[in-house]
Formats: structure tokens, C-alpha cells, sequence
């Protein structure tokens, strides 16, 4: 059985890449996905199969029925693109002036598609039920998937598996990793209110460049003396902006930064130790702030047993090579969600363009990807979907 | 004699008063007081003084030679406005959008013109040569001293007075102070060049926000423990940018800042601790920096025997009630050019508007002075000029 | 044949506990243990087996050779004891005022001894040779196991297998963990020598206090700027000192530290950078500074195909209820130099007393162990040994 | 009649000299002078002086009542010693292991001794009376004159005038200042309370070193922020202890230290400032804290008249050379007291020994004092007396 959806997978290989470039060349933009997402649910009524648009926004979600009762399996492929000027030089390369697939979504959505296909033309012979999500905006926070959710699309599903290919990886590569995976990915504002003047007169002022500098050491200590140290966190203040004249002392100064973190509890305890901090530090020098911390999606956690299960397959799978644990990635990803309301595994499919040393990072104007990818993430989706009990 | 001077002084005040209004309304900034120096020249040559046009600028310098032998004395005014709108309501109010006299250099024009129009007139009976010192560019550095002095505008010259018209304190008070007055005023520029990246990969960067927030730490030891508690002096950073997105490490902090001192060496000294602190602070960080310290004006420093002599004079005028030692100002003045090269002193006069609590301060949109204070600016500079052996 | 080998240990479980109790109530220190050495090389004795005294110190190497050709199989147990005075209240209490088998060394011992007995028993019909490693010295840097190693403990062995019982952990547990378990433990010393001056003259001296206090604060950006979130790593000042009367300027600060990392390139790396926020600290106050970086023992690295060797045999044993992935631990042991030299793996054997809810720490005055543990110790690596191919 | 009574002077200066050694050689601790105390009592009543002993403890007040009516006119000398090792090499070297005059007070007494028994030899021509303050206790808080003010020696008294023997000054100057002169010189003490435990935990913890690093940083913006450049003022952190094993958290830090100022109004905002910052330090890290000031003396401020009173004598007296302003000193004196209460002023009388070009600091084992220097500070002291109206 599984042989014969890989060899259909196999022989469709053509149109895989068919469709992704013709998604490369058209890429559009978180929340404004309205061709990306017709193309999609046109591809699926062509092939007659059951679909749903505009589900909780630009969602697209299909469903194929076995013949047989069964699980209900979900699979899901974000299809978004990046503000980002595409500098590759190839046939496929975007058409669109500052919008890229950078991140390597059209091939996601290329992938599933033919699996579906492949799903459709033999689903009399198939246990249970198939879900297709195809998830738009999942590059800018809220992002399509809890919305998506919201609307319905994991009703009735057991199971979710998503993978995301990955440059850094040769083809033939899967990472995965059992718990936490990639992380919560949060932003804070902290503004210091201090008492401007002349910067001859520091005593009749609140210096608040000097709040803000005791600020941003003061938050070194949580990652350094709060957080344990076999756990994983980063505390960065990316931006610091107290723009003035030389000879003035700043009235405000501006601190903006992330928060990474793999578990709920820490995230929630970091969210109130930098409110601490910034407390603490502005009542030393009698300032006043404004803290907002602003979360976006959380942690992707994988679960265990689907993890494992996944890792038994790919193991037994010719196309894959190595299957090895992924380290702990700082990005983000609105998979997380999912994740949350059913079980299921997040991986990573290796696609590093062939004879590149170093692939170019993903949201590199240069990022590409090797498409023989799109195949081992399509035959280890669907193993993971059929195998499944 | 001095008595004769007074009383025509007296009898002119009408006329610097008229003056005095003429120049507020036509203001003109620094570098470019065409007219202005053109009204001194012309003023002086109505009268049939010896004037020079053009020194070492738009600086305008007049002579009057006594009868008899004696010192060479200088008197000093300076002319050009600042780039601030005029936002009083008064008949005389700037008639140029955005310059105005916030400062009072039109009454120290008006002042000094009228007084050597006294002693012209009774140039028969004085010793001495008196040189009258019309400065443009006293608001913005380099200034119009220094180069007034290349151009020799105090060769021969024995003493110099100036005064500043101080709208902070009331009309009838005299405010000496001999050593430093008002401060050297200098800026400096600090980047820090880290390395930038993703703000959840800190350990891929070097984080110049956490660098630039330790240097604005460690600068404050400079007056906390490098300076003695007995001298004064200020280190302030007005300025820190490095302004990025929340999710990335920054790779530049530029800081921007002022040094207050009131003696060359300390200048120096703190000049050398900034560039000690940069430098060390960025290889504990492994990054590097550029620094730029940029000289404004030096401290004005009164000789002693000039400012007691003035004091003296002082205490004898009827029209001074109160003479008293003014604080160390943290601001700058570049008549302290002309006391590196000769004796002399510079002092306050109060200036306050009449019936008004607290005055606006000098460079507010309504700064504005009492004009009877132009008279006790003329009288105490013409009893300085004559009296002086 | 596991079956009888097991059999005869729990027959034998009473002088496990007799041994145990016995050592319980003889401690020595470290480097001190000559009679705990020779009670363990008498015990080899008595039964007839081939023993070495005074390997690399107080070592003690007993051989157990089988009847058939085979692996050569090390295991290791440490028989030193902490400078603690035993506070327990138990018959079996330490007898030496200030010294106490804190730690289950003891344990360690008797498990190992009665373990060897059974080995020695049945050697007939074993297959290769089984070393016994009674190692002195472990709780005291530089420890026992690098002496024993270059004494020759190690030669021909293929396989070293240790645990240490876990009072934490109930029993029946046992803890594994691929890769790095325990943490490198390393101590550092900072000395910055300032200018000592009186407390109210800062100009004329360099304050050591401020330095140092710097130091504490940018040390704190080695683990949250330049070590990767994902891996482990710790950088504590536990002393700092500058012990002056109130109205003095210190000369000289003492910072004292540990570090404690789990791979070889970040521990020098961070050995590196302390030093680099040492100097660039101390240049930013043109302080002079010492600073000594002392290597505690390496991180304890267990080989993978060990550690999985050891789960799966776990997995079926079944005295253990539970096997599970040890958390990182960021104290030190030496058994990280065997696994420097020869494949092999260690673990934690559940050993918390019964009826308690949280045990004494290890280390404590109370601390103390359930014996049942030993067994589970001693049929776990006996296990491993005579399965190891 | 100035003349007689300096010629007097003249002629009893071996006998100063003599005293001065005598009290050199049998020196005494702070609130211990027992016998100084009778030294100088007995000096008195052997003239026939009316004395009080025990006056507000060791204290001693002599009174001689001139013939003739005029002011009450007080002057002061302290006479206790330091616990330092006396270690020059001079026949009047202490006798006292570990006591020493290491700061002049001998010189005082012996000024002031044979001062009195001059103006008792003349007291038939004298005007006014004159009061002898012998002050004990001066190097040690609270000090002596607190409690001899309290126990009435300044009643009835009209003016004081007092001195201190300054070794980097030569004989033959007398410094003087108007308004403060000596600092107010305070102590305070910051305990900073975390929670202790492992090196290798931090997040189990509250690292009270990093909190009180943290707090020696944010002090130094007390000086560099707050308080005007215009003023002087010293925080210094002059112990900080938190001494510990190497490889644990510090559970509390101690810091103790002095404030310097010259007016009541920033010592108590420094006061306030301190604990704002070490409240805010804290609560930024969840500490808690104890936090004492314990004022010392007050700031020695001398009164206008009498300094410009005291600078005419001085100008005009053959032994005085140089007349000077004192720059501020940054210590302690508790003439401060008497100062509040009534009218005078505290100066310096050079005193710096032959032939050295930089005579040993003030409480320096080696401190030695010119002894040409007491008869100046008595003709000075005495000067002033009898000229006062």
C-alpha cells in the first residue's frame, strides 16, 4: 500500500515542483494570501475532492474520506510569503517587487497538494479521514492557525503532523524532537519616563539614558541568575532609542527586545521579573515606566508518543537517511497552536540546495531550497498519515 | 569726570534703548550678521570713530584715543541672535520668522555704542586709548573670538571688560567671579561597533546595546570618583540610538554627550577618562569604537586683580545695589579667548523684567530684559574703562 | 545465569548491608582513606581474588577473570567521605567526630564488593574479565580517578560502567543520560588591585569596590549574551571581598567563582572570556588585576551506545520501575576521566529513604540512604557487566 | 599691647615646646584622657586660673577675666590622640604602644596653655573675658564638644575662634574660608539580604552579590546625577563584604561607607537618595535590606565677619607670610558644634616640619609637626582675642 501512494508520489514528483514554482514566482503576503489561497482550493475542486475556503481568514482546509473508518489525521501547510526582494537568479524567481517565498512555504503547500492527490486517487483503499490545512499568514503574529482553529479546522481530528523544510539540512535529513522544539517568540516595550533638562543641570533632572543603561544590565541577570541553567532562554533588548540633542539630559528613553522560552511557567515568570527589574531600577532613580509585553505564538511542544511514533517510520523509510534529534530552535511558529489542542509532531525536513556548502538562511534574500525535498516531506506526511492507529 | 560721563549716558538712554529695539527686531544668526556689523560700522563712522569692518569676520572693532597717555583698554559686545521664534508680544518683537535676540547681545550692542559715543565726545579729556570690541558669533562654535583675535583686534590692548546681560537676577546687581566664571562646553561622540544579528542568537553577536548600557554605567565614576569633590565638572550622555526591530541584536550604539569643566587640565583629564572607559568597556566586549571629543569654548577664567578692581568700582556706584560673587555657570562664553590672551574680567548684570517673579530664561522663546539695565551695563564698563591704571 | 547471579546477591544483600553500615560508621577524607582501602583489599583477599593496593594513591584494583573469552569489563565505585559531622540518629553513625559518609560512597563500596563476590563465585562460567575499580578521592580535587588512570587501572579494559545512588530519586528508579551528565566544575579567582586612598579623596585613588562591582555585573553576560540558549553552562561570584573601614577608598578587591559548563570548547571558552571582562573592566579604571582559572573535574560524558546498552537492560530489569532521562547536573565527578579513555556509561540509581518525601540532600548532615538501593545498584551493574559484548 | 603680649609668647615658647613634648610622649586615646585632662587642669590651678574639670566628660574650661568690660571670647584646643604606632625616631617619641599624636592635638594644648598664661600674666589690661576650651575627644564620634556644649562652656560666649596645626602647609601661612570649610563626614552601612544556596543554581536563589554590585554602580550617580556640579560631595563604598566558599550563592552582602557634604540640606537628601536607590536595587531583584546613616560630625561652617575679621589680623602680622582660602576639606572636625551655637571661625595654621618637601599626612605613623608653628597659632588665636569688639 505504502509503496504504491510513494511510487504515485514518485511519478507526480514533476507537477510537486511544477506548482511551487509557479507559488515562488507569485508570492503574497501574510493576511493577503487571496490568490495563493484560490489556487489551492481550485486545485482541490478540480481533483473534486471536498473543500472548505476562507476558513478563519484566507484558510483553506480539504478533506478525503477513506473507505474504511479510521483516525482522523490532519495535516497542515502554511502557504504565506515575506516582505523580503527576491535576489536569486533563477527561472522560478519571484515576480512580485519586495515579496519572497524565503521561508520555504511554497514548497510546504506544493508537497501537500500532491499528497493529497495521491490520497484522493486512492482513498477507497484507506482507513480513516484526511485533513488538509492549509494555513495562511503564518509569518506575522496572531498568524492564520489559531484562527483557523477557531473556525473549526480541528474538529474531529486525532492527530496533527506538520513539517518545515529546512536549508540548513542536506535532503534526505529529519530532525525531530520530543517536547519543546521551537520557541515562544514574545516582544516587550519598555518606555522610561525620566525628567529632561539641560545637560549641564544633571541634579534637576531624572536621567533617563542612565535608567535605561542600569535597565539593560539589570536584565542580563535573568537568563544569567533566574533561569535555571538547563533550561533555555533568551532576554534581548534589540533597540534602545533616546535621540537628542548633546547637550540635554533625556526625558525618555525607549527600550524595545524578545523573550524566547520553551515552557509556559518561565515565560509567564520572565514576562514579571523584567516588569520587576524595570520596577525596581525606575523607583532607584524616582522614574516612572510603561511595560507592555506583548506574546506572541508559544512554544511548539511536541508530544511524545506521536514523536516516537514518527521517528519509528522515518526510520523505516529509504528516502531518509538520518533521522536525529533537532536542537532546540529559538524561532517561532504558530504550529504551536495545533499542538495545543491535539497531539501530533513538528519536524524538520533537511532541503539544502545540492552542492552548497552553507545554504543561504531562511528569510535570506537568497534562500532556496532543494526540491527533492518536497518528496521526503511528502512520503514521510503521508507514512505518518496512514501508518497511524 | 566720571560723573559728566554718567550724567551723558544718562542723557543718551533714549537712543540705546532705540537701538537696542531696532537690532532686536532685526536679528540675525551667527555667521551671518551682515547687517548688523554694517549698523555698528556705520553708527561709528557717523560719529567719526575709527572703525575697522570685517575682522576675522563680520567683527566690527572701533578705537577712541584719549588726550593723554595711558592704557589700552577693551570693551567688549557681542551681536548675532539664535534660531528661536520670537514669541513675545511686544511692539519691538523679531521681525525675522525663527531668529530672534533671546539672549540680550542687542543690548550689549546698544550698551557699548552708546558708550563710546560718550567717549568720543569727551575724548579730549580721557587717558588712554579705548577699543571698542563688536563680536559677532558668540552663540555657535567656533565662535568670533578667536578669530577676531588672529585678525588682531586686541594687539596694544592692556585689560579687557565685558558683562552679560542676566535676565535671572534684578536690574542693580553685579555678579563677579574671579578664576573660572562660566565653563568650557564640549561634545563628545562614542559608537560602539558590535556585531549584529538574531535577537535569539546572542551568543552569535556582540550586543553594542548591552556595551553602550555598561559605558553609560561606568562614565558616571568619572565625576563620582575621578574628579575631586572639590572641583566641578559634568559627564552627560544626551543621547543613545540604536534603534533596531525587537527581534534583533543590535550592531551599533551611538552615544552622544557634554563635558563641563572649569580648568584645562581637568578638561583634559576628563577628555582622556571618556576615550579609558570606551576603550576598556569595548574589549571586555570585544568590540571596537570610534571616539570623538570636539573642543567648544575653554572656561572663562577672570584675573584676579581685574575682578577685585571691578568689585571695588562696583561697590562705589549708586546704581548697583548689591554686588555679589556669582556661582560657577555651567554654560560657555567665548570671551574666555580674550582672557587667555589679556587681563581682564567678565561679569554679570542683572536684567531681570520689571514685575516678574522669575524671568524667562536666556534662549526661551519670551526672553526679554529690562532695559534700564543696558545703563548699568554702560556705566560699570565706562567706569571700568577709565578708572583702569 | 543473570537469574542466579541475582539470586545469590539478593542472598548475600545482608552483608551488603553489614559492609555499608560498617564503612558507614569508618569514615576517612579524602586522600586519608587507608583504612577503608585496606578493608576492601583484605575483603579481595579473604575470598581468594586478585587484588592491587595503593593504585595511584589509595586505589584499590581487584581482577576477576572468567572461564571464557570475553570483554574486559571495569567497574567503579569511590570510598572517600566529606569533613561533616553526622547529625543522624541511626546505630550505624559515623564515629569520627567531623567526618561522614554524606555522600553514598559507602554504599558504592559494599554494593560493588558483594557484586564482585558473585562475579568471583561463578567466574566459571563467565565470559571475559571483570575489573573492579575501588577508587579513593573522588569528593576532593584533583581526585582519585586521573592517579588510578595513569597508574594503570584502565589498561585493557573496553568498558567502564559507574552509578551513584540518588537520594533524590526513589528507588527502583534509574536515571541515564546520553552525552554529558554531570558538569565541568571549575573555580575562579579575580584580584583587582586598585588605589587604596582615604574614603573621601576618590581623585587620588582607584577605586577597587567600583571595579569590582562592575565585574560581578558584566560577568553576568557570559551566559545570557555569549553562551548559546541551548546549551548549559553557570558563571557565579560566590565571594567577593574588600574588608576596609567605612571611610576608606579599597585597594584591592577578591572576586571567588565557579563555572560549570558540560562541553570542553565552552569551558575554555568562557575561562577566555572572564578574563577579557576582567581586563577590559580593569583597563576602563586603569586598575592591574590576577586572575587564575583552576579546572575542577571535566564534565562526565557518557557514550551513547553505552548509555542505550544500559536503558534497554534496565528496561527489563525487574527491580526497576522506572528509567528515565536524568536532568542535567551541574555538580562535578571524576568518573569523567574514565570516559575520557575508555566507552562506558554512568548513571543514577534511585536510593531515597522510605516513608520521606523529600531526602536529605546529598552532602547534608542528615543525609542518608535506603540500603534496599545497593541491590538494585549492584544487579544493575552486574547486568551490564556480564551482558557487555 | 599686642606687642607685650607676643614678646611674652617669644619667651615662654620652650616651655610650649616642652609641654607640647611632654603630651607628645604620654598620649590618649579618645574619651580616655584622663590624665591629659589633669595635665592641663593643674596647669591652670597652678597659675591661680579658675578651671572646671569634667566638664560634659574629659573636658577642661579655663576662664581669665580681664580688668576691663568687653566681649566673651572663646578658643579652643583639642587634645586626645590615635591608635596608631607612633614610628619616628625623635627623643619625644610616644610612649604609649599604639597611641600617638598623629594629628597635632599635642600642639594645640600647648598653644593654647601657655596663650593662657599669658593673657592671665596681663589680664589687669585686658578687655572682656576669655574662655579656654580644652576639648577632649575630637578623633572619635560623637566627640567631646557636643557634650561640653551641652554642659554649658559656651555660655555667655560671644565668638570662638579655633585652629588646627597643618602639616602640608608651611609655618608661616594661616588658610582660612568663609562659610564651610570641613566636611560633614557620615557612615553608612547596607546590608543586602538575598536567599544563599548553590553556585551551580542560581535560580534557586536571590545572588545577593550581584545585588549589591549593582548597588555600588547605581551610588555613583548620586554624585554625577544629583547633586548640583557647583557642589561638593563624596559617596564612597569603601567595604564590601560577602565572603563565602567559591562555589555558593551569597546569602547577604555587606557594604559600608562615608558621605561627605558641606550643607545640611544635601546631607539629608544623600541620606534619602542612598535608601531610594538601595530600596529600588533590591526590589528589582527581590531582595530585602537593611539600610543605617549615622551621622558624623557636622560641616565646620565658619561665620563671615569673623573670617574677614580673622584674615585683616592675619594679613597683618609679621609671623604670617601667606594668608589663603582654604580649599574644602573633605574631613571631619567637631568645632562644627560650637559654630551652630555662636559666632567665630576654624582655621589653618601652616605647620609643615623643616626641610621636607611633603611632610607626612595627618595620621600617619611618621606625622611630625614644625614646632615654630604653635607660637603662630598662638599669636594668631591670641590676636584675635583681645582685638575682638
Amino acid at each position: 500500500m505504502l509503496t504504491t501512494l510513494f511510487t504515485k508520489l514518485e511519478d507526480y514528483y514533476p507537477e510537486m515542483v511544477e506548482i511551487r514554482r509557479y507559488l515562488h514566482q507569485h508570492p503574497e503576503l501574510s493576511f493577503q494570501e487571496v490568490n495563493t489561497a484560490n489556487f489551492i482550493a481550485s486545485y482541490y475542486e478540480k481533483l473534486g475532492v471536498e473543500v472548505q475556503r476562507g476558513v478563519g481568514g484566507n484558510g483553506v482546509v480539504a478533506k478525503i474520506q477513506g473507505n474504511y473508518p479510521g483516525k482522523t489525521i490532519a495535516l497542515r501547510a502554511d502557504f504565506d510569503a515575506l516582505p523580503i526582494q527576491d535576489e536569486k537568479d533563477v527561472s522560478y524567481k519571484s515576480t512580485v517587487p519586495g515579496v519572497m517565498h524565503a521561508c520555504g512555504h511554497d514548497g510546504h503547500t506544493a508537497s501537500l497538494l500532491v499528497l493529497a492527490k495521491v490520497l484522493h486517487e486512492l482513498k477507497d483503499e484507506l482507513h480513516g479521514t484526511y485533513i488538509m490545512i492549509h494555513q495562511h499568514a503564518e509569518e506575522y503574529a496572531p498568524g492564520g492557525a489559531a484562527s483557523m482553529i477557531e473556525a473549526g479546522c480541528l474538529e474531529g481530528v486525532d492527530v496533527i503532523f506538520g513539517t518545515h523544510l529546512w536549508a540548513s539540512e542536506p535532503t534526505g535529513k529529519i530532525q525531530y524532537r520530543t517536547g519543546p522544539i521551537m520557541a515562544a517568540a514574545d516582544r516587550f516595550v519598555i518606555t522610561v519616563q525620566g525628567k529632561g533638562g539641560h545637560g549641564a543641570q544633571p541634579h534637576k533632572t531624572k536621567d533617563s539614558i542612565v535608567v535605561g543603561a542600569q535597565l539593560v544590565s539589570n536584565l542580563q541577570q535573568i537568563v544569567s541568575r533566574r533561569v535555571s541553567p538547563v533550561e533555555s532562554a533568551v532576554v534581548t533588548v534589540g533597540s534602545f532609542v533616546a535621540d537628542n540633542a548633546f547637550n540635554v539630559i533625556a526625558d525618555k528613553a525607549k527600550l524595545i527586545g524578545t523573550v524566547r522560552t520553551f515552557n509556559e511557567d518561565l515565560r509567564d515568570f520572565i514576562a514579571d521579573e523584567i516588569e520587576r527589574i524595570v520596577k525596581g531600577t525606575c523607583i532607584a532613580s524616582d522614574c516612572s515606566y510603561s511595560y507592555e509585553y506583548i506574546k506572541g505564538y508559544p512554544a511548539v511542544v511536541n508530544h511524545k508518543e506521536e514523536t516516537e511514533y514518527l521517528v519509528q517510520l522515518a526510520n523505516d523509510m529509504e528516502d531518509i537517511k538520518v533521522v536525529e534529534e533537532a536542537e532546540l530552535q529559538m524561532g517561532g511558529e504558530d504550529f504551536a497552536y495545533y499542538l495545543q489542542h491535539v497531539k501530533g509532531t513538528f519536524f524538520f525536513t533537511g532541503a539544502k540546495p545540492v552542492g552548497v556548502e552553507i545554504a543561504y538562511p531562511h528569510h535570506h534574500p537568497k534562500f532556496d531550497i532543494d526540491e527533492q525535498a518536497l518528496l521526503v516531506a511528502a512520503k514521510t506526511l503521508l507514512s505518518a498519515a496512514i501508518n497511524y492507529k
